[in-house]
């Protein structure tokens, strides 16, 4: 089959590898349907992820088609249309049984990681029956590989995390796919403000346009006394950080209100500082978290009802023998104003 | 009236003051009875308190007998025995109708800081209905005093913000007073264990007392492993930080298990390392808070009710005209073995 394989920082192509086989009873095969990248793709090309051996097939969102299904897999048959979760769970572990599903014990974000991913023909997933959703019928495909992974993330790590609630304030710091995520998940909690920070104007574009009430570029280095600006000199309840560097945590520092929380969603390659000789006396929460997936069956239900739209994520479309120029274009958004492109497999 | 004065950094002094008076209408003058020093005290001492300026009276605890009051009070009387918290309130504003009452904009901790406290034969309260308790029948005014600041600090910032819970492991960092308040009340949450974590055999030796199931001496640099082998290699549910240097919040970051808490109680004169690369994934909660007060009328119920005794924190008992060896007693407690000292006014 082919596949898209990471050989190595800087280094990926699209190779011929064996299909995938049943390894375990509670093993799937899904011939996949569509994929798409993440940032945290980029992340591993970069040599970033320690963990992603060269070899590795990428990829670790997708919908697709059961192709089989090990002895132990009770919930789907051959045939059956499935949302694969970028995190696979168990079930049975002391964490998994804590709805903690990103620390399973033998699962957690391994998809495209640890263990081969999406971005091919077909792919095993490990545990089967708690890391695969089914496809309700009907069901936009495009719309629910944004819910393997860019939804729940930018809904569980932001929004649930951040405590966003009707009336509050509430800040975004990075426009990109996640932290636009974030921004239409927030608005099932009807917020008074939400402010959309980012360097690209463009980007800012598309928050005003997804709801945002207010957008700031914050290539001025001003957007902290902008921020209290806005709301009263207080700062923000809720300051969700969806970049991953410390330039954009800082920001989330200088904006949080006393009693706020600052929720981190984006993946950190360095430490921070943290100012605690001024935030130590200022009631706020830090949260981290990797998405844990647990909100997935509500998400499609919002889907559903149309509550939310996740295609208009989608910017870009491509065949799995274009995904190289995929690649492309997803690397340099600045440019191609790519948020999420979708690959038919 | 004597008073001890704070004459700028290292510079102290029992001096003669004129009484206070009443200034607003919300005011009340209490003749203090017990007092007390806390390790804030010696932190303004140290020059690191920038809101205290020399010729304050310090002190932000205690309890005494009302005097006078202004004639907007109306839940107290001369002659009422009162307990004094270290958060004045005024009730109405936006944090004070959250129960924000540390970010009170005409209050907080402004007692012994911005404006004259409670270590002198009286002290004029400001917002009175709101920032003192009623003393009950038969109470112990010394275990009161423990109510002020460190019970309900100890209390909210550590074992609340901290989600102390039954089955729980917890680890608090520094048995000082503070961390030894958050000990005290932790053990109404029932935890499965609580490790004290301090550089003083002395203090350590006071934690088992009083009720820690471990202790570790961090002095060799090995404690974060000897937490992970005690944990079965998961790290604590919650980590209480209750000395306020970066060091002990490493500590923290370095011992919280997935899916726990660091709740810091520190007073932080410094920012510090946070660890995001590692701790982005670790699902983890940071919690910093000033005490609020919020909990001293149950806090005051469980000693009424003896199930929490505060007074095993008393170890030494001066005069106000001792005033001055209270502060050499408290400042070298590692020789003298002191945790709380009483000062009877």
């Amino acid at each position: 089959m082919k596949a898209l394989v990471y050989s190595g920082p800087g280094l990926k192509a699209l190779k011929e590898r064996p299909k995938p086989e049943i390894q375990a009873p509670g093993d799937a095969i899904v011939r996949m349907v569509k994929t798409t990248i993440c940032g945290t793709d980029l992340h591993i090309l970069k040599g970033d992820v320690a963990t992603c051996a060269p070899g590795r097939i990428l990829g670790h969102e997708g919908v697709g088609v059961i192709a089989s299904v090990g002895q132990g897999v009770t919930a789907f048959r051959p045939g059956d249309r499935v949302l694969i979760s970028c995190i696979s769970a168990c079930g049975k572990c002391d964490y998994c049984r804590r709805g903690m599903y990103s620390h399973c014990t033998t699962g957690g974000w391994i998809l495209g990681n640890e263990i081969d991913g999406t971005q091919a023909e077909y792919v095993r997933i490990p545990h089967a029956d708690t890391s695969l959703y089914p496809v309700p019928d009907g069901a936009d495909e495009e719309a629910l590989v944004m819910l393997s992974d860019i939804l729940p993330t930018g809904f569980e790590c932001g929004v649930l995390n951040g405590k966003v609630a009707p009336g509050s304030t509430v800040a975004i710091i990075g426009s990109g796919p996640i932290g636009l995520a974030a921004l239409l998940t927030a608005q099932f909690y009807s917020p008074a403000e939400i402010v959309m920070i980012d360097l690209d104007d463009n980007r800012l574009d598309v928050a005003r346009r997804f709801g945002a009430t207010q957008t700031i570029n914050s290539a001025d280095g001003k957007v902290s006394g902008k921020v209290k600006a806005l709301t009263g000199g207080q700062g923000v309840d809720t300051a969700i950080e969806a970049v991953g560097i410390p330039a954009t945590f800082l920001i989330c520092q200088e904006i949080v209100a006393p009693g706020g929380v600052i929720a981190n969603v984006g993946v950190h390659g360095a430490k921070v500082d943290l100012h605690l000789e001024r935030l130590w006396s200022q009631n706020i929460t830090i949260t981290t978290r990797l998405v844990d997936t647990v909100t997935t069956p509500m998400l499609l239900r919002t889907v559903q009802s149309k509550k939310i739209d996740p295609t208009r994520l989608i910017t870009h479309r491509f065949t799995l023998d274009e995904i190289i120029d995929a690649y492309d274009t997803f690397g340099r958004a600045a440019d191609t104003r790519a948020l999420k492109v979708i690959i038919a497999t």
